[in-house]
């Protein structure tokens, strides 16, 4: 007797099994594990690929995204516009004028799919990931030209590192649907006789499912959330922000294609796009058949999502994120490592330090010490020769996303502390127009720490001195407790002062990363390997990708059959 | 290099690591499996341990409850009286006049709890219940003279069946523990040379957890949550029920007494009594460091608890449970199974069914069929053979635990609905004034179904006529849906339709159990195969014990060393 059979249409699954548990086992083992290659090399993504891609990208500007095979009964110009050139995108996506539309259309095409097992749905999402490969160039362009990403950086976070996340929650999740038995033989002696029951097990997705974008990383924030609800079964409305849609939409056409490909219905993911003026965020959050939401974007709205009644809900917010400088081996690595992090994508990384706690007194270094002032000098001359160099500059900084993070750069000379390094643009022979800042680095001293008050986005970057290294930590760890934190860097020379602050920090929902020198910086965080914020503190409450991320999607039901 | 050492001062996770595995691997199996054998024997639970335990039992009564080792400054009198008596037991337990008292002296004794590892924490929680076998039948007078289950249920409940429960909440608790590498040699081929990270994972609990206990199964209900909220790292407050102390200031009071004798502090555990006049019960959940809390009792209660804002939320609420009948082998054998499920602990049972759909045509039986009145009155008849049963009566019906239960059998045959067979007190010659009453069953026509909605808790049954088994799968769904349900029964010959009921229920968050008819109850939720409670509906958001009920309780936090 069997009580469920599950639909089976494809082989994709047999044709992914060995990668799904190769990608298990790198989950649990936490090594170094990419399957998508991170450089945009033509051996690996195809000889001739950038340059074709580089053509799609720009014949895609000024038209229709025809790539979605989503319902739709209207088409939308998008808010989209290039940080680099400065002009719209002029890209319409089709889209549907009433939101009850977008949720009747992903609800019937969840139909079929959460009869599908979670083979045959961790197979086809796999299979999405592999088609996504043929698109990685034109989604760095994109990805570039929303978010003000470098080209490098584009390339890396939108197409391999979120495709190594995906793949990520598309294994976590399979590792969890199948970790029971299925099918039971119940055998209970009971004296003379023995009672029998057979027992099937079954997973049911919560339900509709609403991925809510941000503006900076359009692919990398929102694929962990989309593969991890679609592999546990739930149909997904993405709506991405107004700003960044490109980008993501590229991802919704293959998946869409693909399930068209195997006989499922393409709406069982839609991209529900807006306009910055008329946003339907809100009308999709409240909506009662949306069951999980998935946002990555502003504390307030955060909160706001969080206190939603009866929803499963998983937020990355902001934070404010710390060094702590106690004692170094090599001052000048240190700060070229420091001053690479806060100028990379000019802060906009929620990984970005912010903070940088400095004993007033100066710190130990190899053969000797350091001044506060040694120290401060070494980062500030350390950034100036990154951004005021004429080739790594721009490539690091990249540009400045949206004009309210160019304002608070902008006026951050006013705030009241000493400003160390000012601000300025970074020239950018290629994009003559684009909008660049430098980082602006500013002393609070102890009388002016007030002045400043949770996360400032952007490349602003603080060095608070402090009484001594007790209290750098204190103040980092309060900053995370109340503000967030998704990174802290410390350096130390002390062991156990290294276990104080690993585990003062780790109370506070913060990993650390300890003697950072080398081509290796806190802002980085590796899929398979590094979960991404911990779901401890207010930065979020979820984290890429631990078993509570996959999990928190459906529920496990387990029927049973008396034998006789 | 270490980041973190973990306290090492007992040898329990040796003693008990084939255990822990065993039980691992029960868990996932889902077979029958029970460390803890169910039956008050000797042979399993000592030679004359049963005639010891009850003048324990008898000695506690008007006494003080001394074998708590947590620290308080007073003595409370609880209200705790015997449905089988009707007497008080004036047991007094130990208390602190202020609730601020219960939170620092369980954060303080939190300090070194987190930092033992899961091995530690794991072996010595094994160890507690290992040591709570040996009170098993004080358990058992304390649970049946508390919440006035029969003995057999109070022993079976209280004892083994909630330790069975307890070491698959530390099973599972365990597993998640160490599922992720905790050391980790991560290295990455970077052109010339190699980047090197040694990085270092850590859980750290949510923080400080709140058990609030309902008055039917004190320990049952209590022990899941208790037990993972401990074994990933949290101290815990426990609320019990003020009508239900007793059994668990039992359990308590083992618990601690290990600590101690392992040189943990008691207050890690520590029991929070308080009358039903001057509840506690908010002052500690709306505490700020209260993190997590587990709650069983009612909707409206439980509805506060999930919606109290940033705290980590287990529920296990009421529902309404059904039994859909569309076809059936043995008509009697059908009906017998359904009276014992009514009768058992007077539907005093989160599992117990209440409505029972029966179309209004009849139903297929061997050889024949069956009409509605048929079906009703086999029922009505095993029903009244069974609690008129002078020796099976009281057994299985026990006693009605509350004032508020009785009232409302009493009140129940004015509903409106026909009554098919009438509630009565059922005879107890050992214990003749037992609060006690048998099932009342109510038909419930089609123009009848509105004057009943939701859960009418305690020995009140309704036969709802309905046009067809699909009819009566839509009831039996809608009502899940909109008032939860933790079981439901179905008999069906039709194996489509069987397969249809169970999508349909599993949907709504509800496992069926198909065509009991011998001695296995739909009460009946085994530990380490059946999932309790599936979270997918209103009667919970908790299921003991699936992954994500441990889970919750704990972060995973990385951190990383670079490596010259």
């Amino acid at each position: 007797m069997q009580i469920f059979t599950p639909v089976k249409s494809n082989t994709a699954f047999e044709k992914y099994e060995a990668l799904i548990n190769e990608a298990i086992d790198a989950v649990h083992k936490r090594e170094h594990y990419t399957p998508f290659p991170e450089m945009p090399s033509p051996a690996d993504y195809g000889e001739g690929a950038e340059a074709a891609q580089k053509a799609a990208f720009e014949a895609q500007l000024g038209a229709k995204f025809e790539q979605l095979l989503q319902s739709s009964n209207s088409w939308l110009e998008s808010d989209e516009e290039s940080p680099y050139t400065g002009k719209s995108l002029k890209i319409s996506y089709p889209v549907f004028s009433d939101v009850e539309d977008y949720i009747k259309a992903t609800q019937k095409a969840g139909e079929k799919w959460k009869l599908a097992d979670a083979k045959e749905r961790a197979g086809l999402l796999v299979e999405t990931l592999h088609q996504l490969k043929a698109h990685f160039y034109e989604l760095a362009f994109a990805t570039m030209h929303t978010t003000g990403q470098s080209y490098m950086m584009s390339f890396q976070a939108s197409g391999p590192h979120a495709a190594d996340r995906a793949l990520e929650a598309i294994a976590l999740g399979y590792a969890e649907l199948t970790r029971f038995a299925d099918k039971i033989s119940w055998e209970k002696p009971a004296g003379k006789y023995t009672l029998k029951m057979e027992k099937f097990g079954m997973n049911v997705g919560r339900g509709l499912s609403l991925a809510i974008g941000c503006s900076t990383f359009p692919t990398w924030n929102t694929l962990p959330g989309l593969y991890a609800s679609l592999v546990t079964g739930n149909p997904v409305i993405v709506k991405p922000h107004p700003k960044a849609i490109y980008p993501i939409a590229i991802v919704v056409g293959v998946i869409q294609s693909v399930l068209k490909e195997n006989g499922f219905d393409p709406n069982l993911v839609v991209l529900a796009c807006d306009k910055a003026n008329n946003q339907i965020t809100k009308k999709l959050a409240e909506h009662p058949a949306v069951r999980i939401i998935d946002f990555t974007g502003s504390n307030a709205f955060g909160n706001y999502i969080e206190g939603l009644p009866g929803k499963t809900v998983f937020t990355e917010k902001a934070g404010v994120n710390s060094i702590i400088i106690d004692s170094v081996d090599d001052l000048d690595a240190m700060a070229k490592n420091i001053a690479f992090s806060i100028s990379l994508y000019s802060g906009q990384m929620c990984t970005a330090p912010q903070n940088i706690y400095v004993p007033e007194s100066g710190i130990a270094v190899k053969d000797g010490h350091a001044s506060l002032e040694d120290v401060q000098k070494a980062i500030v001359e350390q950034t100036r020769g990154l951004v005021e160099h004429p080739k790594a500059g721009h490539a690091v900084a990249g540009a400045i996303q949206s004009k309210a993070t160019m304002e608070r750069v902008l006026k951050a000379k006013n705030l009241g502390g000493k400003v160390l390094l000012e601000n300025k643009a970074i020239s950018n022979p290629e994009f003559p127009e684009a909008q660049t800042q430098s980082p602006i680095i500013i002393e609070l001293s102890r009388d002016k720490r007030d002045l400043v008050k949770g996360e400032m986005f952007g490349p602003i970057v603080f060095i608070i001195p402090t009484k001594d290294t007790n209290e750098s930590l204190e103040l980092a760890s309060q900053a995370a407790r109340e503000h967030g934190a998704i990174s802290c860097s410390a350096y130390t020379q002390d062991s156990e002062l290294m276990q104080k602050i690993a585990l003062t920090m780790a109370e506070a929902g913060t990993a650390v990363s300890f003697n950072l020198t080398g081509g290796i910086y806190v802002n980085q965080n590796a899929g398979f390997s590094d979960f991404h914020v911990s779901g401890g503190n207010p930065a979020g409450n979820a984290s890429f990708t631990n078993p509570e991320f996959v999990v928190k999607r459906f529920i496990r039901v387990q029927s049973r059959i008396f034998v006789k």
